[in-house]
């Protein structure tokens, strides 16, 4: 890598940061898209930069989008008056691969974490309190992981709802202790949420 | 990922065909650069675009390239009169992160292959019987893997390069049976090649 031309290293570079990824994969990578530049690095090019411009964040529920209210908060069939509460949009898109729950969402962006100093204000939890209290919700459903961090944001939400009187329950069986919800199977998803007990 | 927008999902169909990913890690990689938009996404976007315009192949040596010719093959000081023969651009990176040759490349693009119908005249052998029958070459070293098809290469352009008279080597110790290039550590590739041996 040497003396491969600056542009190249520097794209190798870039890649060999994200996630999944070092610099040994990055440089065959890299060379893959270069050696197929017609059928593998344009269109990546062209897809990369339709999503670079078009996507942004759910003004709703923190999904993301490619307009300001995402297709999920649009779509009136979805309006239940469920509100799935999960970690982060990895999350989301597993839960709706499950194919099981037919209502909202609200994505945290995280879970509470004395470690990593991570409060309340750091997640989408105040809106989601707002959320709820104009109305028209009957259940909030907590996806969260069966870890520390996981149980303790699920406690503090369900705290934080209290006072709404709305109902509160939380995936029950079929999340394996430790278990992050984006590793599960799809039907394990589906079990999960059918056999959610109140909380 | 159902309802992921279109152009995202898109984009993590196009990801999930780069060889080393799948669609998880796809869709990871593409949650990571829409999150981090300006310090993932863009630079990413930026450095593809650069190298997808200017990268090309060498036309002496078959090296990627930002130029029509390498800035191995243009560095005077390189030209020793030794050509080291890979199979491929990361066999390359590969030799130069050893750091011990001095000389300049060829490569092949491939290993011949009965297997898969790939003859001499689908790799660059024709070009480098034409590159050292030039004159100024005074060593051939074949860098090639310890596999049957490799060897097969090995032989083949031994073979060729008979009439010219010119020396020709292989790299020896060092090369594990079965063992492909790009993936030793740099100092058995060093060892290697100060180890080669008449072919
Ligand atoms: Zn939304
Ligand atoms: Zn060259």
């Amino acid at each position: 890598m040497d003396r491969a031309p600056n542009d190249i290293e520097a794209l190798i570079a870039q890649m060999a940061r994200l996630p999944g990824l070092g610099p040994r994969s990055a440089r065959r990578l890299v060379l893959h898209l270069i050696q197929r530049r017609d059928q593998s690095m344009r269109p990546l090019l062209a897809a990369l930069d339709r999503v670079s411009q078009s996507a942004q964040t759910c003004s709703q529920c923190g999904n993301i989008s490619t307009a300001p209210v995402c297709a999920i908060c649009t779509d009136t069939r979805r309006a239940t008056g469920e509100i799935c509460v999960v970690e982060d949009v990895a999350d989301l898109w597993a839960m709706e691969r499950g194919g099981v729950f037919k209502g909202q969402y609200h994505v945290l962006g995280g879970t509470l974490s004395a470690l990593d100093a991570i409060g309340p204000e750091d997640l989408r939890i105040p809106q989601l309190v707002d959320r709820v209290g104009n109305g028209g919700v009957r259940e909030v459903i907590l996806a969260l992981a069966a870890t520390v961090d996981g149980q303790t944001t699920a406690h503090y939400i369900a705290d934080a709802l209290g006072h709404t009187g709305v109902k509160i329950t939380a995936l029950a069986q079929g999340v394996p202790m430790g278990g992050e919800l984006d590793y599960l199977d799809d039907g394990t998803i589906g079990a999960a949420l059918r056999a959610r007990k109140d909380f």
